[in-house]
């Protein structure tokens, strides 16, 4: 048949609107006064209303994880000790980056699928009263897990220690109430609920954190915030290097977009979709990963039928279908296939996808109803 | 009279071709597994071709500052004696990453428009053979100096010292024969010559450079060289981290059409265009800066005629002709405008902006012989 373009559900990039594919193959605007300034504080703004915050926003040309080494680099010292919450592959990260910056590294390492606990943090916490900042991701996109950060906030505001948000594939996907649940560093990226592509990342700096910057002594450049705090304070506001200027006209298009939908109306879209999901995933006998899948409203972690591998199935679903979900990841290889319905995602896309599925599953040998998926979906969409 | 998208004469970005927001506004390339790895490796294919090396190249989502951050975070450790040859606004960007990853920095400080000189780096090579590292910019945007440095780098390679050159504006403009010369690391970008918008960078990293990168103990994360080899070792060539990849799309679009140009094809044309403007320029009277102007193949940097500062010339070109070139920088402020002419531009693009600069100069008070830019062009143009 025809080809047609690929059909992304991946944990990101996500599936790009025409709004912002338009808006980044527009002329580009010079980053060098009036109009980049213009688009700057219109993105900044976005970021603000989206994570409900305050605070400054720095933006970066960047992936999500230039956003998570600006939030380590720029608020510790070697030597100090802090407290990474991982629930999978990216609180591994975390870790790494922390290390690499000379801290000193406490884990509190769950079994891939679980949940982090506000308790467990406090518990480290309160052994180690040394520790000054706790990084913790929202969303886990390994596993699908979403962590339930308001008590953690809430528990590590209470001890006045630094909290350090890995927000990147949660914004705009679950709520965020930055500065009401007292999150220091909030850090995102382009590519995932919003819909652009990637390339840019932001770390929202709450006081405490600008506190935090003042006294670090970590080495950085390319991500030190002051640079970007200065830059932005000019006349027109300025990128302090040159800025991937084609993804942030993306982005402040898919804001816009995202503001006349409303962040409830995001918020609860996205839970309808992953609803529509679970049910279609169980009604073909697929069993969930994780504690509480309830809470994964981002990526959906589902277990291999038996006898058949992920590999299998996102081979057969990409080949055949040309829609891209992900294998497992790290310990989870071979274990469970992942599929992204963050962004860009409307009901229609997912019965689309259960169509795909049911018919790779039958061909790979797996026994159903033929329907089963997209009804139990359907049912969910009638409500 | 109605709008038109604004003609980009800065130092960067440059004037983007329709094939390259065409390839950038398609759909993304998913960035694990096929296709991705295609594209990479194109990019990484293009960029060697470019810069006449056979290196391995690492592919940065960043600015050109942050292949810069890179080439230092990936070759010191603190204390290591490094020499920076500045001539102006980027040398001083190299000093500040050097001191901030606690490099005991010396500087060769050329008055802004003067060129390097190969005798002085063997002088500060041979006055202190602590030093290891020397960087070195090739086209200085500041001023528009474009160095000599084949034979810089010969005399560092001749003291067994590692040689990191930035550039960022000159790959794709300037003849650069990376492994011929004896440069160790070359940074370029995107949004320079090649005419893709900005959001990559990267570095070429020779055999000498990997040898010191073994043993550098700087901090380092996102930039670290190792974790982008290990990610184009796997069997589709992949990024470490999320990529801008409708940057990327349009950057490989960009090398396509470079290599159908032909390396010689495209150098002779940014020599061309350079004669051209540095013709017009002076038929209306004006002086251009700098020691070396012949050389400056990359942007024009002209004095302020008497009595007009840069940023009347600046502004009126902007907003009565939406032509923007770029004030002085610097200690350069107010003394000098810089006309880029790198990238997508061919000769009527010049008879264009000295059509535009005639009328500004006049509007502005400047005496001149109308037309008497434009002939002087047309002259170079008619050979």
């Amino acid at each position: 048949m025809f080809d047609r373009p690929e059909i992304l559900m991946t944990p990101g990039p996500t599936p790009v609107p025409h709004f912002v594919l338009e808006a980044q193959a527009a002329p580009l605007v010079y980053h060098r006064g009036p109009g980049y300034g213009a688009l700057l504080d219109e993105a900044v703004d976005g970021i603000k209303w989206l994570i409900q915050t305050d605070s400054d926003v720095v933006v970066y040309t960047s992936s999500g994880s230039g956003g998570m080494e600006g939030a380590v680099a720029n608020t510790v010292s070697a030597g100090d000790k802090v407290l990474v919450v991982s629930v999978g592959f990216f609180g591994e990260r975390f870790k790494t980056i922390c290390e690499r910056f000379g801290c000193d590294v406490t884990v509190i390492d769950y079994e891939w699928g679980n949940t982090a606990k506000a308790a467990d943090v406090e518990k480290a916490l309160d052994d180690d009263p040394g520790i000054t900042h706790v990084f913790c991701q929202h969303s886990e996109t390994s596993t699908g897990v979403v962590n339930d950060v308001e008590p953690i906030a809430r528990a590590v505001r209470a001890r006045d220690k630094l909290f350090i948000l890995d927000a990147v594939s949660s914004a705009g996907a679950v709520d965020i109430e930055m500065d009401e649940w007292g999150i220091d560093v909030c850090i995102g990226g382009s590519q995932k609920a919003l819909g652009a592509t990637p390339g840019i990342a932001f770390c929202a700096v709450g006081p405490r954190a600008w506190e935090a910057h003042k006294v670090s002594t970590a080495p950085r450049f390319y991500f030190d915030w002051t640079a970007y705090k200065e830059a932005m304070e000019r006349p027109d506001s300025e990128s302090p290097w040159t800025p991937a200027i084609s993804v942030l006209q993306g982005m402040v298009a898919a804001l816009r977009v995202a503001r006349d939908e409303g962040r409830e109306g995001i918020l609860e879209r996205h839970k309808l979709l992953s609803r529509a999901i679970k049910a279609g995933v169980q009604a073909l006998g697929l069993p969930l990963m994780g504690e509480d899948p309830e809470r994964a409203v981002v990526v959906t972690a589902v277990k291999n039928p038996p006898g058949l591998t992920d590999k299998q199935i996102v081979g057969l679903l990409r080949s055949k279908y040309g829609i891209i979900v992900a294998p497992g990841q790290g310990p989870m290889k071979g274990q469970v296939f992942r599929i992204g319905h963050l962004g860009w995602f409307e009901p229609l896309d997912i019965l689309r996808f259960f169509g795909a599925l049911e018919l790779v599953l039958d061909e790979l040998g797996y026994e159903l109803t033929p329907g089963a998926g997209v009804a139990a979906a359907e049912a969910v969409f009638k409500g």
